[in-house]
């Protein structure tokens, strides 16, 4: 039997996922459009062996500009460039099914699993806020169950557009004039709620049959898609306990859902804060605080608890009546997992920002390597984890120290391979199988790739 | 003063712009997902210093994938991949204006721009046929000056969200920790006919400021289109003399909409089938002609003259009570124009499929290279053209002789650059300012570029 392996993805942004750390000398203020650090990054990661890196996305731009860097290349377009500067790792992209059509976002994913040799990953998104709505005709952010009912319905025409060719539609018979069998063309016909696509995609099925499906909604809606859909999951968890509930919940939702739990891993994001003694780490932590402008932070809060502005008090605590998670409309489990954190810890709104300003509500590991790597086995091996989601505070230092100082203690534990080996697709990394086509029998279906 | 000097652009398509180049002995019939084929025309058109290079798209596929090769990668996204593997080259990627969002697509093109330092464009698009629409939810393509009056609100959309950063917008003041200065962002706030877009785009003002904007229509609503907003247009004419007209008729409606004719650039397609003597160059046009299936000629025509199948007879002419254009929802001027050669030339169905096999309409020139060059110059002084669209017949074999063979006599005559030298925007390549921001005075617009 082989040995249960750690998956590891690095999430890339900006200048770090601490919402400082573009303020650090080390730090590049442009580096939002630098195709330069990214392929630094991605290549970092590969030194790693890590599965895949993933692109966060939403089709808007955050509201006070002074704060911090916000603004991102379209991740599809990065993630495309970045294929061609690396050779095995995965690239996620997020893309939202509330402001995309499916025949154009099922062809951009299925081109870059082709370009890529089978790398494309999917981060599929609702996208909360009504900013991003109003990007789009609409007034109002559609309601949280709305969102999902259309992104299902999403998904399932996807899934009929990556399918619509079969993997050995392409007969390119010169001599009698033949390039194409018309009879393994599959057209959707697709008539639904939300949707209507009638035709066959316009590009053969891609190596992996369709991009590895991953998905990061935590919500009851959230985790019902999931175990529909995802084959990776990412995760914001504060504790080792909630982690574990996640993990059994979202497995037990899995098999109801008539699907082997072992095709959907799911990845907690950790912020990793390291230093070579446990005392340093605590110090890089301290001088990311400092560098924190609390103000944004309150407006920032406010926004996500959607409380007029100028409610919260630096010194003070969350009010006590804030309304349930049933009435938020935007990202309910986020909410949800902000709120117990402040309650939890009885913490004061200034401690709060400080504890979100690193990952946002992902739990943050400061410490010595050995410490960061025994956190990470623990939660691995005590079920809460498949694998991790990487969130370093600073970029590019923070996944150079993770790679330098942590891949080779997990390598060392056995837990993460030694080196990638032969090309393999995203989802074979991932220890899942290539899908089979809807329209063709497993026992016809030949297990030789077409020449893509 | 500066020479004139003609602009090149290689409009790149699978295995060549003859619809029987496939089935010959050298082709690729993988070519349409496979990169390093485009990787190494890329090459080859920079090598020869061509402005740009070009990708053709419709979001549908082809009926019948019998006949020839009916796929491709989405263009945005194989455009992305050849930016990183070359230097030079402008970068013309098709969208539809009918089956895209702006908010979505602005990104896309200003993505891209910046990756690529400055070298993409945009060929604006309203989609004919009601494949492409059935796979957006529509039963029936929308009427023709409908999608062109769509496609003017989607242009004046995407300049407001290409507008919406002024250059100089981040500021990244790390010691007083303000990153951007939002008096310097303008969201459009558009509310039209066919789109509502609130906010600012999330990605900075590019290196062009936009894509170079590049059209194709020829009918009257297309040119008015092309007069108000492109940089440069693609046709397909058959004679010097149409040519002409054309050149004359799209300056004068371009000084007519308050702009400098200088600043739309012409450029006729032709597909040059060369050899080293012209016997040998018309038996490289008759190997062509002999891999035509001539009953996939004829269903393409009776799609084409939205004839009922079976109307055509190969050795009969065309009917004499055709419909005129002003009935035709589809591609106006491309009817016309294939109307017109059949009468003009007095052709056989099966004649004029062998006509269009090479093009679909565009003007097929043979001979050797000499004659090739002579024809290109006459064109060019004549006033017919500020460059060509060059659409070879086989790929990749069918650029390498134009580039081996023509580009040296066209260099010779000093009709074309000889180098490239310092690194260009695509925009400056073709002799063309960049666009000044909507929202700043052009005296306070410092001409230095934002550090992007
Ligand atoms: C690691 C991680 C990354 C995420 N990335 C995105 C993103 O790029 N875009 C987005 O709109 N939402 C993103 N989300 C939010 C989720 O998609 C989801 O909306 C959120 O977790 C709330 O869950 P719910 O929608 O089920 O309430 C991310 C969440 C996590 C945990
Ligand atoms: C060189 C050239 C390339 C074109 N490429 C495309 C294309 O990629 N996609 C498309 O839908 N139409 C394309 N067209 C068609 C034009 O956009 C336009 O629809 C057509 O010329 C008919 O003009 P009209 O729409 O003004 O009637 C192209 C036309 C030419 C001449």
């Amino acid at each position: 039997m082989t040995r249960r392996r750690l998956h590891l993805n690095a999430f890339l942004m900006n200048t770090g996922h601490h919402e400082a750390s573009w303020r650090l000398p080390e730090s590049d203020p442009y580096a939002h459009v630098e195709l330069d650090h990214y392929v630094r990054l991605a290549r970092t990661a590969e030194r790693g062996t890590f599965d895949s890196l993933f692109l966060a996305d939403g089709p808007q731009l955050w509201s006070n500009l002074a704060q911090r860097p916000a603004s991102a290349l379209e991740p599809l377009t990065l993630l495309t460039a970045l294929a061609t500067a690396t050779e095995h790792i995965g690239l996620i992209a997020t893309a939202s099914t509330s402001y995309n059509s499916p025949y154009n976002l099922a062809r951009k994913f299925a081109s870059l699993d082709i370009i890529s040799g089978g790398r494309a990953g999917w981060n599929i998104v609702t996208t909360a806020g009504a900013e991003a709505a109003r990007n789009f005709g609409l007034d109002a952010e559609p309601a949280h169950a709305e969102r999902y009912a259309r992104a299902a319905e999403f998904l399932d025409v996807a899934l009929k557009l990556w399918d619509s060719w079969e993997d050995d539609a392409i007969v390119a018979d010169k001599a009698a004039g033949v390039w194409g069998d018309d009879t393994k063309i599959h057209p959707p016909r697709h008539r639904g709620k939300y949707f209507g696509v009638e035709g066959a995609l316009n590009v053969p099925r891609s190596p992996q049959g369709y991009p590895l499906l991953v998905q990061a909604g935590s919500s009851k809606d959230g985790k019902s898609f999931a175990a529909r859909y995802a084959e990776a999951v990412f995760t914001a968890q504060q504790t080792l306990e909630d982690a574990q509930d996640f993990y059994a919940d979202l497995k037990a939702r899995t098999v109801a859902a008539g699907r082997n739990p072992d095709h959907i891993k799911v990845l907690p994001g950790i912020v990793p804060v390291i230093g070579s003694t446990e005392a340093e780490a605590r110090a890089n932590e301290q001088v990311l605080e400092d560098h924190i402008v609390y103000t944004h932070g309150v407006d920032r809060l406010e926004g996500l608890l959607q409380l007029p502005s100028g409610t919260l008090e630096l010194d003070g605590q969350l009010p006590a009546d804030l309304p349930p998670e049933s009435s938020i409309e935007g990202a309910k489990s986020r909410y949800t997992l902000v709120v117990e954190l402040a309650r939890r810890e009885r913490l004061t709104v200034r401690q709060l920002i400080g504890r979100l300003g690193g990952g946002r509500g992902h739990l943050t590991f400061t410490g010595t390597p050995e410490q960061v790597a025994d956190a990470v086995e623990e939660w691995f091996t005590l079920g809460a984890a498949d694998g991790f989601n990487i969130m370093p505070a600073v970029l590019p230092s923070g996944l150079e120290t993770f790679v330098d100082h942590v891949v080779p203690l997990l390598r060392a534990r056995g837990l993460l391979r030694e080196e990638y080996g032969p090309r393999q697709t995203l989802r074979a990394r991932y220890g899942l199988p290539r899908p089979a086509n809807q329209h063709v029998s497993p026992a016809a279906g030949s297990p030789a790739l077409a020449r893509v």
